[in-house]
């Protein structure tokens, strides 16, 4: 049996597993991520990773993948930036890991990981083109075309948030107007709803967020309790999913697309918005592509992360 | 040296010509496309493929290329459909010539065809990851990612046209709403003319139309002369083509983008509009993404179609 360690890197937690060849985690290590700077973050990278290391016979792990948060140069192994932990800019984190656990390395984004996790053992097993969303904070996500990701130049493609649906849309925290992102993610439908109460519409997601700053989970939970205006901001949330979905399908013509992040527990209220959405956007002959909530759910990051490996042969460490 | 019989099926014309792997036309031959059917068709087509075939040794001819306007089943061969050629659904193209040539024959869609002929010998060569599109009375394309064509579920990939990119926009012919193509082709820029000018607008384009309906080239030569109307839809045609283009480059991070069709002959009058849209709107790292006039202009059709050959090797004959 092969195994790979895959290690998720978190702006709040850091986890490291040791995956088996069949998707199985054999054992795992999280670690709140420290705020006192790379060097010290590396250490904890380096901790986890000895402590699942352990578990199985080193021999037989084939290397380790890591998902890492914000841009990662793909020639170099450098991880960009990752705005969630503090002075994390251009950390060459490929070679940092390989001298120091003697072992191959590979880092990737964690949207792209998440991507290759969700089709090698979740809900995109066994098909050759599948889509990865992930709808929270913001939107990103990975595709897999012919059995590969989509890496394009410097691993920077499927920024797929920043479609543009919308060219007069709302402002994007990117400087574009009406990008998917800034319509149909959390954050975007949180402050529908902050403005739609700032407005005077009554609703009970007043009474939910409870003097708190207004959250998309807080919408979902005045639209389960039948609240007029939260059940007209999840259509409304719905309708927008479906139109960059639709752009996707039309793209990619995926088999299946696969939907994550904290949005994506919402899917029962969701679902039929999107899809009457999709029903009359997308041309007929891509109009049966399947969308489901991805499977992995917590795992991703580290499942994500273990995929690299086995996806990616170790080369000889020369 | 090696070659390849390159076919482009256009709905007025057919033209096959014999291929070398630099790209150079050694004969070709051109016919007016039947209306009598596809029988008729198929036949034209063998006999174009002979004429050229004759002109070098059979041996050293890998294959026939065909691209074929409309969807393509890659796994059968079959073109689908091409409005543009009376009586074409679902022809066995693949299966017809290779028994009646005794030769590799591979079928593709001819934006899919024009991409891949565009990165092999036009002004993608030598990169890793092109967008190809193609403005005209439509807008199709073709993307290329670490050197190999995006194809998805059954060929059907990168309906680029067909991105919403104005949720609530013009009505396509596809039955979506706001669809790139309804926003930016020389049949929406002619609409737009026609409905401005309907509405008393004073401009030159009357009078170079003289009559026909108007098209995109009449606007385009009013531009020329500095006719204001004429100037103000060129502005517009230019920041919705750069409005689509920004979501390919976020979508597939290319190398470079080669656009072509009709629309792109009158790049000196858009391209200022299309780098001021991509300008604000493209995130600062792909930024600087190149935007290109294709380079093979005429010969996109049968250098596209012969690059299927030389790409993607001959199978053994079984």
């Amino acid at each position: 049996m092969r195994f790979a360690i895959g290690v998720d890197l978190g702006g709040t937690q850091l986890r490291a597993a040791c995956v088996d060849e069949g998707g199985h985690i054999h054992t795992q290590r999280r670690v709140a991520t420290s705020s006192a700077g790379p060097e010290a973050v590396i250490e904890q990278i380096i901790q986890v990773i000895d402590a699942v290391a352990d578990s199985v016979c080193r021999d037989a792990i084939c290397g380790i993948g890591v998902a890492s948060p914000g841009p990662v140069d793909l020639r170099t192994g450098v991880a960009r930036r990752a705005h969630t932990i503090a002075g994390w800019t251009d950390v060459p984190l490929r070679d940092i890991l390989t001298e120091r656990t003697a072992m191959h390395v590979i880092v990737q984004n964690d949207a792209n990981a998440a991507a290759l996790g969700e089709w090698h053992f979740g809900s995109g097993r066994g098909c050759d083109h599948l889509v990865y969303v992930t709808i929270g904070t913001g939107i990103g996500g990975g595709v897999i075309t012919d059995r590969k990701l989509v890496l394009g130049r410097h691993g920077m493609a499927t920024e797929i948030g920043h479609m543009t649906i919308q060219s007069d849309g709302a402002l994007c925290g990117c400087g574009n107007h009406g990008c998917w992102e800034a319509l149909a993610s959390g954050s975007a439908l949180a402050e529908v709803a902050s403005k739609a109460l700032a407005a005077g519409q009554p609703s009970m997601i007043t009474q939910i967020a409870a003097g708190a700053p207004v959250s998309a989970t807080h919408v979902a939970r005045a639209a389960e309790s039948a609240d007029a205006l939260a059940l007209d901001l999840m259509r409304r949330e719905g309708e927008w999913i479906g139109i960059g979905l639709t752009n996707l399908v039309h793209l990619f013509a995926p088999d299946r697309i696969a939907l994550g992040g904290g949005v994506s527990r919402s899917m029962a209220l969701l679902e039929p918005h999107i899809r009457r959405e999709m029903a009359w956007r997308v041309m007929p002959p891509l109009r049966d592509t399947p969308v489901n909530v991805a499977q992995l759910g917590d795992d991703m990051g580290v499942l994500g992360a273990a995929t690299l490996i086995f996806e990616q042969p170790a080369l000889p460490m020369t």
